[in-house]
């Protein structure tokens, strides 16, 4: 299928149909349109070695974070959030988005940034005198989210998305990393509080511990030490050796065990960790609080909107060489619902993973170790020397459904009174070292990481081929300086009542990167130093296709000719843009393109990474 | 002055003169002779900022596993030694080898080697029944230790110094970074029992984070961030940096305060630990007892002859551009006389640090990044991309005695009673720190730890020009595997009353690489996987010249000629050597040594190492 002429497209369309909000629906059947015939081989392509890796790294993945979170919203809800109604959140999403779910290949789940709200919400309901209301308060945002998300699905809304470019994401990935890690601290603090502080220094040791144990057997295939093959097993498994292993570690009998370090708090398998039933009763929220819910309920989607589709072009990077193409509008549309049921049972409400969307996409890719050889010649010196690298390629990747859905399953599986009780040996400092593990890998890989790394080095020691060494330091700095005032200020708001605010922060940033900063940057320098986060032509499919840069317009028009003239249609535009720019198609431009796509806030996970 | 051209040699004696024992004092002679031209110039020399932070990194580099071992010693000897001792012992061995040391270069202090020594003589004191008369025994085995240092060094026998090769230094290296770990660990547990669980977790965590701190500042310079200056300053102050942090860390009032870590115990300044006068009464030891001390003094003697000097030599190492010549003999008579002294004043008897040795001389040259630009062009594309890399060269070493000089004041100055209550707050863990720093430099850089990595990573990615490629896999296992057998002996033994034999299973690896080695191994492979440990000039002049090697001499043999046709002279072999091994002189050979040199077992502190 040829996702570059996909017929789901708005150029070219005049009058009242070139409004979205005019054809519902138009998206999400060319969504289903568009995947419907790859549901077969959704199934039939599973049978590999990949599935069973990508499903056993995707239960922890997406486990051991959303318990970390559940113990957050657990403590901050005085306990209305149990594991019961994490992992009932978890397996509602797979299961739907598995079977469901036009890119089975995104990850739905519980993410710090729902806990983040849940709790917010709770101390607003606390602060109104409404706490008895909490459930049905919640149950109502969840509907109006609901509703708006299919408002935003059937009115081709997630078209917008292909505007979000690396300037937002790598801003919103950042903060996504440092309230991870402001929560493993958090965490392993209350461990001080809530047991002893003999428990709460063990728990540092073992937090510490399990994160350098993952980090460093996820790093195993970026090296050559060991055969292929162990590297990457050891790899593939990296969380549930770490976390089998700790978590027996804290049961050593003698001084570790009698540090009675905090485990993870379970109740009666398939039940409300609190005594309730499983329907909230929606029904007796007071009419005033229902559209009080309203606004909240738009942040709530405000946030899926950008959260979920951003995690969901992550999983479909250029990187990856994936062949099906993607369903924004029908995902998000599901999403809808799921949002629905979940706030009328009183569970977190799932949506995409940003830093975990891509490893199910990577646990899922065959890479290859190709071996290249170079010959280096030392300036004033004529000897050449033989010189052997390791490039780590993505050969295909094992698109299906089915590895989603036996993780479905195996959280179902989890749900049950005897896995819980194994559940309940975990020590709670394992999942601090999971936020640091999920966290860093977030701001480790960061585009704005390394642009401050590129900033603090000798420049003299650079290869010239480093692309940033053609944009003026101070311009490099401004680019940073508006990222970081993003990040800080979302940072900042997260510790007050106002957390709920953050989508706005972070979403403010894409109008100002199209509307003031290509008044501040050439287009080169933009070029340089940001680039579409939709990049790959099976998720631009879904989204309207890729969008004319505003700079690239800017330019054009300050060339003296306007866009009308020259055509706003994107195979127009880029043929406009191979002329402005040959340097695109430059191995610099490659490479930049390269250290662009690698450093989308995805650390450890990324595929891009080379020895 | 031509090192090359010394006249101290014993090529071309004949007769009665070819025997070392019959000239004593010889070496001592031209050691002095040699060295004490440069006494002014060791003065004048020293006006450069480096001397300054040569001074400020040896102190803490000195003192601080010398504490360490100070705590080791005190828990197995009841007390007896004590922190008063620990400084004595490093105060006297500064000033007499600063003021009238051959090499003032050579930094002598407490190893953990002695520390060993002196409590195992001590269990065997109490396990004979003669624990009171601990103090005398001991002061007999000093004696005679300095007895046999001085028949060693008139008798001219730190010539034997030059056989050594790094198959054994190498194997000495591990030994010793495995038991400095080993004494992390112990003193961690430690707390444990003397103090609370509390207290030994929290120690935990101060230690891990002690060792990153230290490691990561001195791994900047061989970074590019930040300018060369910033680089140089944090990693020539990364001790005190992190001992000042740390130790303000564990006094922060709350829980950290609460813990109640342990500090360093500290008693009267100026007194002996325990009541007793400084003078020990050796003379009323049982003349049974004096003779029983004599083996047991020989066994120091055959430690500090092979640790000393190879300490020695390593802070001479040719990697560091030396000019001023060395004087083993002299050093280890001097050695002798600090061995009598702390011996009969109840001291421990300090000596040459293996791996600070090449950290003063470290800290002492002057190093410049040097920018490689080579071009890259890889095989099926001719296109060329230019790469920089950084080259950390070492430029000059700044000879000197002062900064030796003034860290003895320095330490004098600590004995004081206000800096001695400075010492009391440090906490006992930060200790476990610096023996997992100090520990792990000797085992990340080891020769041995660079064969194993070799062998287990994957081949076709290793560029061809390194030289362990040439060499069967076969038989880099069977050279690791002596290796390994020396070190495992010599940490099984050390962990038993049997402790003190260690230096005889280390010095016979010697023998056995002179002898057997040559037989199992070709002369290439040799060249490849081991190298004379004393490689530079300055340093074989005082040991009578290179040797030549048993597979040269084998090899030679082979070829139907014996060693006498061809003249046994160093120069000869010099000259025999280019003719049958012109690949010496290759970039190949060339990379191999300084991957040998850099693998001395020193790990950060290597100035060998390059980004």
């Amino acid at each position: 299928m040829d996702t570059k002429r996909d017929p789901y497209t708005w150029e070219g369309a005049t009058g009242w149909r070139q409004y979205r909000m005019l054809r519902p629906g138009r998206g999400m059947y060319y969504d289903v349109k568009r995947r419907l015939p790859y549901y077969w081989s959704d199934i039939t392509d599973a049978l590999t070695y990949r599935t069973i890796a990508a499903t056993v790294r995707m239960y922890f993945v997406n486990l051991l974070p959303a318990l970390a979170f559940l113990l957050d919203m657990n403590r901050h809800t005085d306990g209305f959030f149990g594991v019961n109604e994490a992992l009932f959140s978890s397996a509602l999403a797979a299961i739907v988005f598995s079977t469901l779910g036009a890119q089975p290949l995104t990850i739905v789940g519980i993410t710090g940034l729902i806990s983040l709200f849940n709790y917010t919400i709770y101390d607003i309901a606390v602060d109104q005198g409404i706490r008895d209301l909490y459930p049905e308060f919640l149950a109502w945002v969840a509907i109006w989210a609901a509703i708006t998300h299919w408002i935003a699905s059937f009115g081709n809304l997630c078209d917008y998305m292909r505007f979000i470019t690396d300037f937002s994401s790598n801003a919103f990935g950042m903060y996504v990393g440092i309230i991870y890690m402001i929560k493993g601290v958090q965490e392993l603090i209350a461990q001080f509080y809530e047991s002893t502080a003999q428990a709460g220094f063990l728990s540092i040791v073992v937090a510490l511990c399990y994160w350098f144990t993952v980090y460093a057997l996820e790093m195993l295939p970026h090296t050559i030490v060991f055969r292929p093959v162990v590297r990457k097993v050891l790899s593939d498994y990296a969380y549930p050796i770490a976390t089998i292993f700790w978590t027996g570690f804290v049961h050593i009998p003698g001084t570790i065990k009698r540090a009675n370090v905090l485990t993870l708090p379970i109740t009666k398998a398939f039940y409300p960790s609190v005594p309730r039933s499983w329907l909230i009763s929606f029904w007796d929220l007071p009419v005033k609080w229902v559209f009080v819910a309203l606004p909240i309920g738009i942040l709530v989607t405000l946030l899926f909107y950008y959260d979920h589709n951003v995690s969901s072009i992550n999983a479909q990077a250029r990187q990856y060489p994936l062949k099906k193409p993607a369903g924004f509008h029908w995902d998000f549309a599901l999403l809808g619902a799921t949002c629905f049921i979940s706030g009328i049972i009183g569970i977190p409400m799932p949506n995409g993973l940003v830093p975990q969307a891509p490893v199910h996409t990577d646990s899922l890719t065959e890479y290859k170790d190709k071996l290249v050889i170079s010959h280096e010649t030392e300036e004033n010196d004529n000897h050449s020397m033989e010189r052997r690298k390791k490039v780590f390629v993505a050969e295909m990747v094992v698109e299906q459904r089915i590895s989603h859905f036996l993780m479905g399953l195996a959280i179902v599986g989890t749900m049950t009174g005897p896995l819980l009780i194994v559940l309940h040996t975990m020590p709670r400092c394992l999942f601090c070292g999971v936020f640091f593990v999920v966290g860093w890998g977030s701001i480790e890989g960061n585009g704005m990481t390394q642009k401050v790394l590129f900033l603090i080095k000798e420049h003299r020691f650079i290869d010239p081929s480093e692309p940033l060494l053609q944009v003026p330091r101070k311009k490099i700095m401004l680019f940073l300086l508006f990222q970081i005032l993003g990040v800080g200020f979302s940072v900042a708001i997260s510790q007050t009542i106002g957390a709920i605010g953050f989508p706005v922060i972070i979403i403010s940033l894409i109008p100002l990167r199209w509307s003031l900063m290509p008044h501040l940057f050439t287009r080169r320098e933009l070029e340089i130093m940001d680039a579409l986060t939709a990049d790959s032509d099976v998720a631009l499919c879904s989204l309207g296709g890729k969008p004319v840069m505003p700079e690239a317009a800017l330019e054009r028009k300050r060339r003296g000719f306007t866009a009308e003239e020259e055509g706003d249609s994107a195979q127009m535009s880029d043929k406009e843009k191979d002329s402005f720019t040959p340097a695109e198609d430059s191995p610099e431009m490659k490479r930049m393109l390269d250290l662009e796509r690698s450093g989308r806030g995805n650390g450890p996970y990324t595929a891009g990474k080379h020895d």
